[in-house]
């Protein structure tokens, strides 16, 4: 196994700059964890109060569940249910036992073991973008995703070293039928990378498919998947208080094979949630902390993930904005209530920009920061997401790797042993002087810095007469370049065989459903 | 006096959209301090072991200072003077006596009091770009900096409403005689904008001109000057572990008048201070603490700011790097070895691409994530930087105040009274509804969000159908607006004729000093 394939873990930030010319690619981060506290934006009397406000909303006003199935479950564990309305109202105490029943930490499992990941704690896991209707390019600009598409952004993000999960769709093969588009989906994210799959699970039998089929890639029994999370999926609450009979079955299905839901309510402040952060937060908070307390009734210790999405709309137009001031402080606080109730916690790297420039680059940069500092512990749409997710850029992916190493690699540990201190190198220049031909330097320099796949850091003339190609340019030949050099992880011909096999006879028996 | 002249602070991060086409400027940020906590990066234990080294370097290599009075001052409070060298070796107690004696915390006086500031505690306030030797705009390129370039970006940046300080020279006049540029720079800054000046203070002459021109400024004679900082300007050491003897006039100059110096080590890691980022706060350290030592043997309690612009080279190259994953981490130590000194900060926001793309904006982003939470008082560079400071650009100003706005809003407190937090209002929308149209969200959405100057969050159809605008495209736009709008702040005539007056003098007595 090639140090490459071992996830060895980066600590140094130093690794040598990839040369991509010879099909070198970037070493992958691997695990990734933030050693500082997680920032925190409200002082624990105004989380309270926010809370608390949760609460209020559950005990007084309730959600709608799509689902006679499920509201049997919250009828018969305490709730308070309306069928005429399906509206479940819960009391404090009923969703505390319950969400206190999910676990706080737990592995997810990927067909190569060493790509195991964390959920919890300080762990930061990034996914690829999910579920864009479109793709986008320099090369072709922007048009509805294939599954060509798809299999090329899966293969972008492997190369890329930077996803510890990836999936959800990368982007909507829009080309393939419905019905069976998930099948499609989740074999691409098999096939073509060996991390942990993130899956959408809308519907029962969607969700079931995607389980038999993770079964089949890690070779192993569905009772045995049951203990060994190996599957994500996000779950969106249709704030307001309303949520789905599909996604429900799904989150269901999950839960009885042990697989991993991430709840997360999709409150845009002003438009699906109050116009206010803190409202928008407490809606958030009730909607997602009901769904896992039904979740946890029906499965006691299933794994799931506290979701938040909240952002704002720009109150001119109703359009939605991202990585906004807003956002962040959505995402820090989401994080702290997280905690509070020994949740894992999902959130995004997001932005409204419509091409791959200035904006889209500092509000992802607002994102990260309010991601990483806030301690997600799955950061969905981690590269690639454009226009407020509804394009998929390659360009984007490679910049959204940039940063993501840049920061993995300013928060990596530092060496402050007395050779790194160097009093006796600095001893050793006179005054004025340089470092330049020093041993301390020559015996160091190779690894002693972060090398970054984008930057362009040649002066002003040199860059001129290169062309004067900008950083979204230069990310287009290195999408290009990756691609090349994309190496397939290794799978077993009979698993292959196991998966085309289970996709044939499902795509038989779908074939006459409706869309 | 207008709300937007009397620097009301925005607590909301809410102001209306400013509207430039009718000639309407965006509120100015006001004062801005941080409240959330600083990042720590070492502990306590690696924070001494660096501190340690940095004064063994002072008691074993010591620094050369080219300045007979200086090495005279340095000597007879008991530093070790070797006159041959130059070299002054001095012990960590009489180091850390006279570092004690510098101010932890002091106010700039502006030519309006209402922008008068701080530094010190959580303050952060930015400067602009300082000194680069050319001006760069989407319409006429990259050329040599004038005097015309620099009242522009004066005028840009006092509109923009997000600097606290000014200057530096924004951009080197290059079409000005050397010997007298500094005397229009001066004015320049005095007379565009109304905020505490930044200047350069290269030699004595030059730093008392300075010294003389904003009392006349003020209004106030040089007695009172002296107990009022009214100036800020920065030292660079010319490391390693080296200064120069024109600096060290400054130096002495404005200590003497009570003005403020941030004294700055330029240890690029691996050129002039060793390749571990370890080695270059150890020689940073050492060499501003021995240069604040120095200020304050010569005069007691005057204001100074630790400095820090510690980054690093491109090994391959040799060329500067900025906003690196090294930079931030220098930047955070840096401010925790200010704090242990109880020291103001000095940081900058840089980058050291060629153009304002994503990546200049995603090094800007790194370093303002870094002095923000690193509580850096001044961040000098803080609009404006590209190809690592050799350029002024008028669009990368425009990005750096976008940026630095959405900070300031995310950091703003938030309401969490129980309207903000919505209970009722939640409860008055049906699930599934929205709340568009809710009393609620009418009341609040005028002022709900930060407003963003740049960033454009129309779909991908109306945005193409637009032009395909990005975001540096908008930027400049939007600083020939804020030129258009610019309103100079007043300033009684005789005041201005002061300071020509003064010019014209000065011109007359310097006209034959070689450059």
């Amino acid at each position: 196994m090639s140090a490459r394939q071992g996830g060895r873990r980066r600590t140094r930030g130093g690794a040598a700059r990839p040369d991509r010319s010879s099909g070198q690619l970037p070493e992958p981060i691997g695990v990734f964890r933030n050693p500082l506290p997680p920032v925190e934006l409200l002082d624990a009397t105004d989380l309270n109060r926010l809370i608390d406000a949760a609460f209020r909303v559950l005990q007084e006003s309730g959600l709608e569940f799509l689902s006679v199935r499920c509201l049997d479950i919250l009828e018969k564990n305490g709730c308070k249910v309306d069928r005429e309305t399906g509206i479940a109202r819960m009391d404090r105490a009923t969703v505390e036992h319950f969400v206190g029943r999910a676990p706080e930490t737990f592995t997810v499992h990927a067909r190569n073991p060493d790509r195991n990941t964390i959920m919890g704690g300080n762990y930061i896991n990034f996914n690829t973008v999910g579920s864009p209707p479109n793709i986008n390019d320099l090369d072709h600009g922007r048009r509805p995703g294939t599954y060509q598409a798809l299999v090329d952004l899966i293969k972008l993000n492997h190369s890329l070293g930077v996803c510890h999960t990836m999936g959800g769709s990368v982007v909507e093969p829009m080309d393939l039928p419905v019905p069976t588009r998930h099948l499609d989906n989740a074999y691409a994210i098999l096939k073509y990378t060996d991390r942990p799959a993130f899956v959408r699970t809308v519907s029962e039998f969607r969700a079931k498919d995607a389980i038999e089929m993770v079964a089949i890639a890690r070779g192993v029994s569905l009772d045995r998947l049951r203990t060994e999370c190996s599957l994500l999926t996000s779950f969106n609450v249709n704030s307001p208080r309303r949520v789905d009979e599909e996604l429900l079955e799904g989150l269901l299905c999950f839960g009885e094979y042990g697989q991993a839901v991430a709840i997360t309510p999709f409150t845009l402040a002003g438009a699906m949630s109050p116009v206010t952060v803190a409202g928008s937060l407490v809606q958030q908070t009730a909607e997602a902390l009901s769904v896992i307390a039904l979740s946890q009734m029906a499965n006691p210790g299933a794994p799931v993930l506290f979701g938040g999405f909240t952002s704002n709309v720009d109150m001119k137009t109703g359009a939605p904005a991202f990585g906004t001031p807003e956002y962040v402080k959505a995402v820090l606080i989401g994080g702290q209530i997280a905690r509070h109730f020994k949740l894992p916690y999902r959130s995004s790297n997001v932005n409204a920009s419509n091409c791959v420039d200035a904006q889209s680059t500092y509000e992802s940069a607002m994102s990260l920061w309010a991601v990483i500092m806030g301690h997600a512990n799955i950061v969905h749409h981690g590269l690639g997401w454009l226009e407020g997710g509804l394009s998929a850029s390659m360009e984007k992916c490679v910049i959204d790797a940039e940063m993501i190493r840049q920061w993995v690699a300013a928060l990596a540990p530092m060496d402050l042993s007395d050779e790194a201190l160097g009093v006796d190198a600095i001893a050793g220049v006179e005054p004025g002087g340089h470092f330049f031909g020093e041993a301390h330097t020559l015996d160091r320099f190779e690894t002693a810095f972060y090398q970054p796949m984008v930057s362009d850091w040649r002066n002003f003339e040199t860059w001129e007469e290169a062309g004067a190609i900008n950083a979204t340019q230069r990310a287009n030949v290195i999408w290009k370049q990756m691609l090349e050099a994309y190496e397939e992880p290794p799978m077993d011909e009979a698993v292959d065989e196991g998966l085309q096999d289970f996709m044939k006879r499902r795509k038989h028996e779908l074939k006459d459903v409706q869309p």
